[in-house]
């Protein structure tokens, strides 16, 4: 059995705000007050994490380039939002149809570079991906273990869209205390066969689980998941590293 | 909230068994009795629709032509089972590392045209996906109706890998009674800003969030979800085609 319960009362977050005691204060302020444990699984939308990293850009402070005012006419985009997206972006993957997709400097492949306008004070600011999710989640998992003495496993997410698939899922972009894939590779189906071919990517179904536990409109941004112990180990663990495939073995860039 | 518990108890399903039967005598026997209400998604693994639809292939039963020779040699597989996965699609969109990518005759996208040999009796039979998938979902769901009076919703799911990222997730292969996606494009955020890019694929979350309650080897082909309601709809809805992205839309084939 997996549940997952949005926590209410987290408020508005700012630039140097303690996220952990934040997520400490909403626990203790629920309905039904609930205690963290090191069992659990706190899933955290990026954006709580970037505004309390103050990782804003103002529009108005960016001068683009050629190469972004050219992207910009072509993809019908505001050339100094194109500027902050090849800033956060090691390469472009694709450019069309209005969309352009990017690796990013953290090896994510998803449109804008995860730059993102929406949930967001002020019209020409822009909120960036953490510089770092994983450090982000193991700070965030320190910090609940100082506060609390129970160390869930963080996992720290963004909405991405997919190839072949319309709609976007919520995935994992930072991971402490979880191992973010389930390997059963070498194991055996319930008729006893080897499953050849099953990798489980358990960081980024956890990042699902909590975005449908919430609604986009309802300032949420953290989900307690419980029932994945399983997955939770006491280390900080490899981080979102293990979730992202190599360029050598990705058959689509 | 939401909630996602497997049902212990289907056993094993062959042709012409009645899964709708199975899944309500399973209910009742759970270790706390269980009803089925017109606000659950009941998530089915696609194994348990294939078996009993008797969509099975015994390789002993196919000659492979000259292509699937071929590429059964460039991909290290063995050519029978080449054949089967070129009659299951519309054409291959990737072939390299050992790993054929097709795009079904329904247009998923995945690996081996869906066609899985794991969780399967017999060393040379292979499970075909459903023929189709929203129309045995649609089928399971009038028969719950008929045993139980109640209509959930009903999706029918695979294990599919992604671009760019390593690991499978769950995604709906067969949809009714539920909105696939949600779609908040001229919405507001928190600050009263538009959403621009915001829909969200709400049938793939909650068949990832299936899969997380269960593990592979348990043999729990159907997860019963709580808390999804505001996604379940009284008509059996569009199905999954609003899921699958145009090719013309599609900058990744």
């Amino acid at each position: 059995m997996i549940s997952a319960a949005p926590l209410a009362g987290i408020g508005e977050l700012h630039p140097g705000d303690d996220l952990g005691s934040a997520v400490v204060a909403a626990l203790a302020g629920q309905p039904v007050p609930t205690t963290i444990t090191s069992d659990h699984v706190l899933v955290v939308a990026h954006k709580a994490v970037s505004k309390v990293e103050g990782r804003f850009r103002s529009l108005a402070d960016v001068t683009p380039g050629p190469d972004a005012r050219a992207l910009a006419i072509a993809q019908g985009k505001d050339p100094r939002l194109v500027e902050i997206i090849f800033e956060e972006s090691r390469g472009i993957v694709r450019a069309a149809n209005g969309v352009i997709i990017t690796e990013t400097h953290h090896g994510f492949i998803c449109a804008n570079a995860g730059v993102d306008a929406s949930n967001v004070r002020g019209d020409d600011v822009v909120l960036l991906l953490p510089r770092d999710p994983d450090a982000s989640a193991r700070a965030l998992r320190a910090r609940l273990g100082e506060l609390t003495g129970a160390y869930p496993a963080v996992v720290i997410t963004d909405s991405f869209g997919r190839a072949w698939r319309t709609g976007q899922c919520d995935v994992a972009i930072g991971v402490a205390g979880l191992r973010p894939l389930e390997d059963w590779r070498g194991a055996s189906d319930s008729y006893g066969r080897e499953l050849h071919a099953t990798v489980i990517a358990v960081a980024d179904q956890l990042a699902a689980v909590a975005d449908l536990a919430r609604r986009k409109d309802s300032q949420e941004p953290v989900v307690l998941v419980s029932g994945a112990e399983r997955h939770v180990v006491s280390e900080d663990g490899p981080g979102v590293a293990p979730l992202i495939r190599a360029r050598e073995h990705d058959l689509f860039r």
